[in-house]
């Protein structure tokens, strides 16, 4: 059967080792069944595709879709009212008697239906499906029980029955730890963390395993015994690690063969080699750095110097990230954190996509992987970085099918 | 004639002395030849606007449109390359020679047609539409010779042609000196800035004067010859200052009656005092100081404490504020700055409107203001602030009519 070719198109192909973008300035690319049978420059285009359907893009630039591979997108309430009163002077007891922090969050969402936690979901996807996206991550850990974790991952799979992205869910029971089991976080793991993962993964609900490893979270020992028991079920592991002190949670992910160390402002910059080795993603999340207004910069440089692949992400979640839009963490990783432009759109592309063991679907321009493009009203890919809000968005073309922005 | 009655909304009125936003939770608002006749409480409708028709607006909330009092929208060329050149590490003179700097955006601006200068500065103004924008403030000052820095303010002029919005232009030609006058800031300011004022006022294309009083722009003394010739010509004045220093330009802005003083990250705390006593408004531009990685907070008790006017706009320019949603100006507002979210909606709307000296239409809902209204799908105005990134506006308000956003 014959496919398509897009044609009349600038490609940033964002191919693992090219330098500037991968960039094609007179791009063809030739599609087939949702997938990308050939891309290159339109002069060097196969006879082979020569009687396929030619669709003319109009000079836009065209890039992978975009992977927003940390989210917390799935949660109830609403978390305004808090900001408000931090910024009016309130002290953190004030804040917690008025149902602040993530407790709230929590609470909310136990008391949400279904259908409410679905729909206030959705409106964050067209947030970033409007920026290009096309895979989003989705942690759950604001239910807490057993029950409550598992729905929120059913509620984050069911995503993809409403809109045209697709859905990796994360288990993060070990995210905080619920009244309930106050003073007791190992009761906590052992009771809920973990048996409560065993019946997720039987359910097929889990793409992989994650935990908060920080003194207000959990600590390495803790995060150490769901880790085990995620090798033990096959489940591939990443963890929040290093945002506020240096626990060493990336190195021990590392050891566990984590697809991605997450935040890493206090990494050591010694570390970032056993990043490097293991093949660890450092997910960098500039959005909670601005919102937390943290002064402490993730160690760009040793990052760089050893090779570690790099992704951006929203972190978009009620407390410490209350953002959808990718593009705007983009700006965020090169005015706050020093990427460079093309660092950054790798970070939401081919280096994200790798951060969810997706790589062979996602992730760049290349024959084989799927036909998720974003098309853009840009003239270089830079300008995606460096203009702050608007829409810059022109189109999405997803498994192949062209949509409007 | 008879009008209508918008109903089954919450009002923020942001009325002048209300606290609390002016919040009316189950609000009417009459609205009659586009201006708004009654505000209040639903069950307080006046008999006389029984007969008039009732539209629901299924419970959303309704603020002012907002007002972006700070832009330079009109511009021609594209910073990008040079924001990515600066990332990885290039020299100032490399910037140069690659083309860079503001005087890029002159070349470019001189060399585009008109109608290229409006088609790109349409693009921004949908943007700012898109978060509920009906007001916006456009400066010259990328033309530097008189006949393009009029040419400017004519293509801003036009933008009222093509969208529902209101256009307030400001004389910028002290904004940067250009080549041909390189060492002779003097000569430019008798030669380009004051003549070309009174020929643009003649052709009735100035609402204000403004200047940018730096030591990398002009001196007090050189802005005071062309405040000078504006009050002379009896046209208000504002001014760039205390951006990047304490040159006391606020202070001799304020001798003028100016309407505002904006940046202001290096105004003394105690020449607030005299910002209070003339009506000058504080102008602040979180995102110039986001963008530039500014580490010096504009003195924000200083001015409350005494009571000066402070608005928030975008300063939406190529250079050091590449950005066009106001609302992330008000999130920067209170992230970068920590105003609270009524501080930021107030600056983005009735402060606003005031330094535009536009407050007799502009600002607030109450009865006599134009009925230029912002629907949100927000349940409380804290939220405008809180959420950074996305889609909240779910409609607007023009002159009475309704719009889909
Ligand atoms: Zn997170
Ligand atoms: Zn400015």
């Amino acid at each position: 059967m014959a496919g398509r070719v897009f044609t009349h198109c600038k490609a940033a192909t964002l191919v693992a080792g090219a330098t500037g973008y991968g960039l094609v300035e007179d791009a063809a690319i030739a599609v087939q069944e949702g997938r990308i049978s050939w891309v290159g420059d339109a002069t060097d285009l196969p006879q082979d595709y020569a009687e396929w359907e030619k669709v003319e893009l109009e000079g836009a630039l065209v890039t992978p879709a975009l992977v927003d591979c940390h989210t917390h997108l799935v949660f109830g309430g609403d978390r305004s009212r808090e900001f408000a009163l931090r910024l009016q002077g309130a002290s953190y007891e004030e804040i917690a008697k008025a149902g602040g922090g993530i407790r709230s969050t929590v609470s909310a969402t136990r008391q949400a239906t279904d259908e409410d936690l679905l729909a206030r979901a959705l409106r964050r996807v067209d947030d970033l499906l409007a920026d290009g996206v096309a895979v989003i991550e989705v942690k759950s850990g604001y239910g807490l029980t057993i029950e409550q974790e598992m729905r929120m991952l059913r509620v984050a799979r069911a995503i993809e029955g409403h809109r045209p992205v697709r859905i990796r869910t994360s288990w993060l029971a070990a995210h905080a730890l619920p009244t309930e089991f106050e003073g007791e976080a190992d009761r906590y793991i052992d009771e809920i963390v973990i048996p409560g993962l065993e019946a997720a993964v039987a359910e097929g609900l889990v793409d992989a395993v994650d935990g908060f490893c920080e003194g207000i979270g959990f600590s390495p020992a803790q995060i150490r015994k769901v880790f085990d028991k995620a090798r033990e079920l096959g489940v591939r592991v990443k963890l929040h690690a290093e945002q506020l002190s240096d626990l060493k949670g990336s190195v021990m992910a590392a050891e566990y063969g984590a697809l991605s160390a997450d935040h890493l402002e206090w990494l050591a910059p010694e570390d970032a080699a056993i990043l490097a080795e293991k093949g660890v993603v450092a997910v960098l999340l500039p959005g909670a750095f601005y919102a937390l207004r943290e002064t402490r910069l993730p160690p760009l440089d040793a990052l760089r110097e050893n090779g570690v692949a790099m992704a951006l992400a929203t972190d978009c979640n009620p407390g410490s990230s209350p953002m959808s839009s990718l593009r705007l963490a983009m700006n965020m990783g090169c005015t706050l954190f020093r990427m460079t432009p093309e660092e950054a759109l790798a970070g939401a592309t081919r280096h994200a996509a790798k951060a969810l063991a997706l790589a062979e679907d996602h992730g760049t321009i290349e024959a084989g992987k799927r036909a998720d493009l974003a098309l853009w009203d840009v003239s270089h890919p830079d300008y995606l970085s460096y203009w702050i809000g608007g829409h810059l968005l022109r189109g999405r073309i997803t498994a192949g099918s062209y949509h409007d922005a």
